[in-house]
């Protein structure tokens, strides 16, 4: 079992009030590179700032590698276009970080990045993978792509009111800057990324089309952004058994989520880590920083879905919230004064 | 617990009669980016061959990777100027690939890859770290550094036949082609890689620098090559507990082995895994092509020392035979017709 986090940016998340994944806008673009540290090592190396949201609210980055340290698995950080370096090793694909998707062609390296990682995910030797991303901005990008293939379904958000309205503008913004029209890149799954998506999409969708062709066992860890790469990968038809695991809270801001899966032939699992202090996650522990998880805060991101399903599956979901603190308690023994 | 390997290249391996790290001279330039992929996935998975020798000696990083499959350490590949793609995960600390040491200035990133590894190890959290290599021709750039730094210890080779003579050629060659002379870059480690040296012995001693001054507990996995990193941190000025950990091949082609060491105040320990048929290590398994160890070929390489050393103090050396026969199964029923 691996767990491969792709990691990168667009520069879409630079605008005001779009994205969570962040203390302040100008950290945002560190964000992945800093969430890459945190699953290799438990702890930044070279990034300079502890991810957090502008309330404080802890990266879910911290979720998946706590149960990393519970069950021991493999993670491999892919390079989606960052922009900021990391020191957690990465393997390239060739893709670069996205511009705004106000721009004409904002991922030019999207086709090519498509291609190496469909070619990546064909070699992996491994029998199952977990694929998750963290890119500040996706679920905007990704509503763009879902349009662009014909098919329309709401996307979450990291800040705990989704602001629709702007986003909406963002993504009409995007199809009219580009010569795509909604429904024009079905089944070019390329071009939508390309024209109105994301480096991150372009990299995890050709890595699950690899991966599936292959016969690997394909977990989708994540909300709607991971729901636009199954989308994704259905346009660029690849068909296979594709799970999407993802959090509660993520599960209760989009009711359509087991309609949008189902309608790809993706078996939906939601699991709940229990830091509103209730659920099964809860073991009677303190949740502390985290609870802000279930106010709505972050909901999903660095595949923490997908680790927690298999925290879940191992029977250890219960020691998740201490094994969560615990990893917060190191990241910010660095930052103190 | 984390292995470090740092994969690079020197064109000096492409002199003919150098290096026995590579089916031929144009398969050389590959084996560290496979040996990088076998260490993450036990198996390749963009480099075009797995690692053999001439005679057909399978690579020490199947060793390596096959002690990891026992007991499940994480494991980090750093790129020390590799030259070919890899689908491994790598950290960039700038190095590029060495130019041929008959040159005048052929690995000028050292300086730059030699800092930027110093502050990775110094900032990597974990508690222990083993950190091997793997460059073909390393042994022919270790002896010229350790020359410069004023040292003269002998260094092994991969070849079962050491080309002592042509070794000697070559580094002479180096110190009249660069304008450093033997001892002149005591203390100065940056300048005796730079001019004479290989982009891995710059990015290893770097980041055993780091580590050390983070106290980091540090296994130096491997034989002349990583004895030539020892005397560049002492070099560097960086006192601490040191561990050389080699193979019982390695340490019977180098008697001075353990007085190199001892002046360089490091603890040598040589492991057998009893590829000859005999040894704690042999486990009563036939050792098939892996035999070709306890004939001189490979010897080290790819961290196995280390490895080995972690499995005898886990108690499992005699799990290491069968594991690795089971490690080149899988990587040959890749190449198959």
């Amino acid at each position: 079992m691996r767990l491969i986090l792709v990691a990168g940016t667009t520069r879409t998340a630079e605008r005001e009030g779009l994205s969570a994944a962040g203390a302040t806008r100008d950290l945002l673009c560190h964000t992945p590179s800093a969430d890459a540290e945190i699953l290799t090592y438990g702890d930044t190396v070279r990034a300079p700032v502890t991810p957090v949201s502008p309330t404080g609210c802890p990266t879910p980055a911290a979720v998946t590698r706590a149960v990393r340290e519970l069950l021991g698995f493999d993670a491999t950080v892919v390079d989606g276009g960052l922009a900021e370096p990391t020191g957690a090793p990465t393997v390239s694909m060739g893709a670069a970080p996205g511009r705004d998707i106000g721009e004409a062609d904002p991922v030019q390296t999207a086709p090519g990045a498509f291609a190496a990682a469909r070619q990546f995910g064909r070699a992996l030797p491994d029998e199952k993978v977990v694929v998750g991303e963290t890119i500040p901005g996706g679920t905007t990008t990704a509503q763009a792509v879902l349009r662009a293939l014909g098919e329309e379904w709401p996307t979450s958000s990291s800040l705990p009111e989704n602001p629709v309205e702007l986003k909406e503008r963002v993504v009409e913004e995007a199809f009219a800057s580009s010569d795509l029209e909604p429904g024009r890149a079905a089944h070019a799954p390329e071009l939508a990324v390309r024209f109105v998506g994301d480096p991150v999409l372009a990299v995890a969708s050709g890595l699950v089309a690899g991966a599936l062709e292959s016969e690997t066992e394909v977990i989708l860890g994540g909300g709607t952004q991971m729901l636009a790469v199954a989308a994704l990968v259905r346009h660029a038809g690849v068909v296979g058994p594709l799970t999407l695991a993802t959090t509660s809270y993520l599960a209760d801001d989009v009711p359509e989520l087991a309609a949008a899966a189902a309608a790809h032939d993706v078996n939906l699992v939601v699991t709940d880590p229990g830091f509103g202090g209730d659920g099964d996650g809860a073991g009677g522990v303190d949740p502390g920083p985290l609870s802000a998880y279930a106010d709505g805060v972050a909901k999903e991101g660095a595949a923490m879905g997908g680790a927690l399903h298999l925290a879940a599956r191992a029977g250890r979901l219960d020691e998740v919230t201490t094994a969560t603190l615990d990893v917060l308690a190191r990241l910010r023994s660095d930052d103190g004064p």
